[in-house]
């Protein structure tokens, strides 16, 4: 167990008056202990009591680690964790996991009847949320690894391949760049599929002239990076350099924004309106960017309804986007990592429009 | 929308007293309006409320169907779902998903204090295990597909290949077989490695008598296959071959027992019992098989403490296995779908004791 992170959900704990803490999300579980457990649909927690120690109820069926740093309750496949978790449960309000299924949480409220039930988001995601500095350096590491993988997409691209097998690349680039893979299902968008913010690659190739949106990530000890970039291929017509420009001054002002003391909707507010004054309101339609770290989507939603303010050592995207269907789309997305006196950007991409397969020397009519 | 699922759904609403269902599972709301959503970590509902029409709760950002087939209440980014689906319920007893995460459960709770909330289990997966002779159609479909997908691999194995390169050939065949793809994580498991019945593909290559566990699974038209074959590398030790005769035998046993009007414990019960009266009782350490459907794992769990009586129309998987820790393990697993007077077993692979890459003409010592 990492004492100083379980020390700081007890604080968290304290703070919001919660005598136990159902930790159910494996990723908060790897936070504390070090160890990754995938339950699938079984039963799966780490209770943390404000004045006792932790405790890990894990199936028997799952291999415990020799040294699992907590005290491990064990049990068959054929016994209901949820009684065992009950058991052991004392004190007047149980804050839960956001995500944890409704086949527990209801079973275990039948159990404890006269508790209070809240959501442990204020407690463990808050908590999470700032990253120390030893995730801080992971944060760095997996984003330098993406920055890799982008350039290798832009030198392997040459219009031959669909979206598909551009895919394909990006996974063997991250497999040979030593890291565990994808950290969520890559975006590569040609031309109008790109109009689709959450287009599904698939078999399109590319057309000169086409924007290509190249949304990516992988995971590196855990920690994720998420990045985007969009560049075109062979050409580019009026119309998308100057959505491009838009875009990219909507990146530049949405980091700009995000600093120590200002408000998630600020930032967001600092990107859309560098949309909305140039017109394309309409067309930036998702929030500008979420927060990420051991999960790609993490609490901390860069929108305009999140006034919680921002502090030192959150790490989140800002990611605006500009979307005309049947069209193109374009959006830009970097990681920053909030510091005392500003951000640290944690791609290195360039954001200068860029075109691939651009022909070198074109000829200019009327010269020989 | 499906108004026989529809229909079935509220009867089984009446029966348990439910005046509201919500439905946020992805795979019960493709199975009623036959559209798939991924959310990720965003709202997303269907709520049936007995005496009136379904409501689908979508976020503006998810493409809506041309003809969804039921009205859809859409909202955007910065609207909290779970107040709209609150305004639209009435009713005292309100029946929700078994995976509904705790955010939006409790949200609901505090929204509608006096209302009863009971799972939705009883009533959504009660009804989607009995699966309508369509859905029957679509998974001898899926497991065919997956049979040709087995038969491929034995064919493919030739010694040289480690666990993840047999997957990477296994995803391409899947591919070129037109299925969406594997339902599941494939497990490919050479000697030591399959005595862990979790195993993660690695790296490893295969030697001379290792056995070799293949647990794979495609989707067709969304629904799942999952079968399970254990073959050897050129030889068999005496030891895995009793082993493999046990579980055999106990994968055969466990078919028999599967029938309308035997409890899932019997299948259990039946299965286990083969291999404990041969002595390895402690080495069986899983249930016997799961339900299957649109989801690859469903309710219906063949465990000894499932006393569920088995219907007409179910399926699930029969696959009991031996593993000795740092030895080997053995896995045989099908589906069954029960039938009015029996079962059919939706995989057709060998399921004799089979060596790839054997010494087609074994000199024998003694001889010239």
């Amino acid at each position: 167990m990492n004492s100083k992170r379980v020390a700081a959900m007890k604080a968290a704990m304290k703070k919001h008056h919660a005598t136990s803490l159902v930790l159910s999300d494996p990723s908060s579980i790897f936070y504390l202990t070090g160890h990754w457990f995938s339950p699938g649909e079984r039963f799966l927690a780490l209770l943390i009591p404000l004045n006792k120690e932790p405790l890990l109820f894990l199936n028997e069926l799952f291999p415990c680690p020799k040294s699992p740093g907590v005290t491990v309750k064990s049990f068959p496949d054929t016994v209901n964790g949820v009684a065992l978790l009950a058991e052991e449960i004392d004190g007047p309000c149980i804050a839960v996991d956001k995500e944890w299924p409704a086949k527990f949480l209801l079973d275990l409220m039948d159990r404890k009847k006269e508790a209070q039930f809240i959501l442990a988001t204020p407690i463990a995601d808050a908590v999470r949320r700032i990253k120390d500095a030893k995730e801080q350096d992971q944060m760095r590491v997996a984003s330098h690894l993406n920055d890799q993988a982008m350039c290798a997409l832009w030198g392997h691209i040459d219009g031959t391949q669909s979206e598909e097998e551009v895919t394909s690349f990006l996974h063997q680039t991250y497999k040979k760049l030593g890291t565990e893979g994808p950290s969520f299902t890559a975006i590569v968008a040609y031309g109008a599929n790109g109009s689709d913010p959450h287009h599904e690659t698939d078999e399109s190739h590319v057309t000169s002239g086409d924007s290509i949106i190249l949304d990516i990530g992988c995971k590196k000890d855990s920690y994720c990076s998420d990045m985007t970039r969009t560049v075109f291929y062979r050409e580019v017509s009026p119309e998308a350099r100057k959505v491009y420009e838009i875009v990219q001054e909507a990146n530049r002002q949405g980091i700009l924004a995000a600093r120590v003391g200002n408000r998630f909707s600020d930032v967001d507010r600092a990107a859309r309106e560098v949309i909305e004054r140039a017109g394309y309101g309409p067309y930036f339609t998702h929030r500008t960017g979420h927060g990420i770290g051991i999960d790609v989507h993490e609490p901390g939603d860069v929108s305009q309804v999140n006034d919680q303010i921002i502090e030192e050592g959150m790490i989140f995207s800002v990611e605006p986007g500009i979307y005309l269907p049947g069209k193109f789309g374009v959006r830009i997305e970097d990681l920053v990592l909030i510091t005392k006196d500003g951000n640290e950007v944690l791609n290195q991409v360039p954001k200068e429009l860029t075109i691939l397969c651009a022909d070198p020397d074109p000829k200019e009519e009327g010269h020989s």
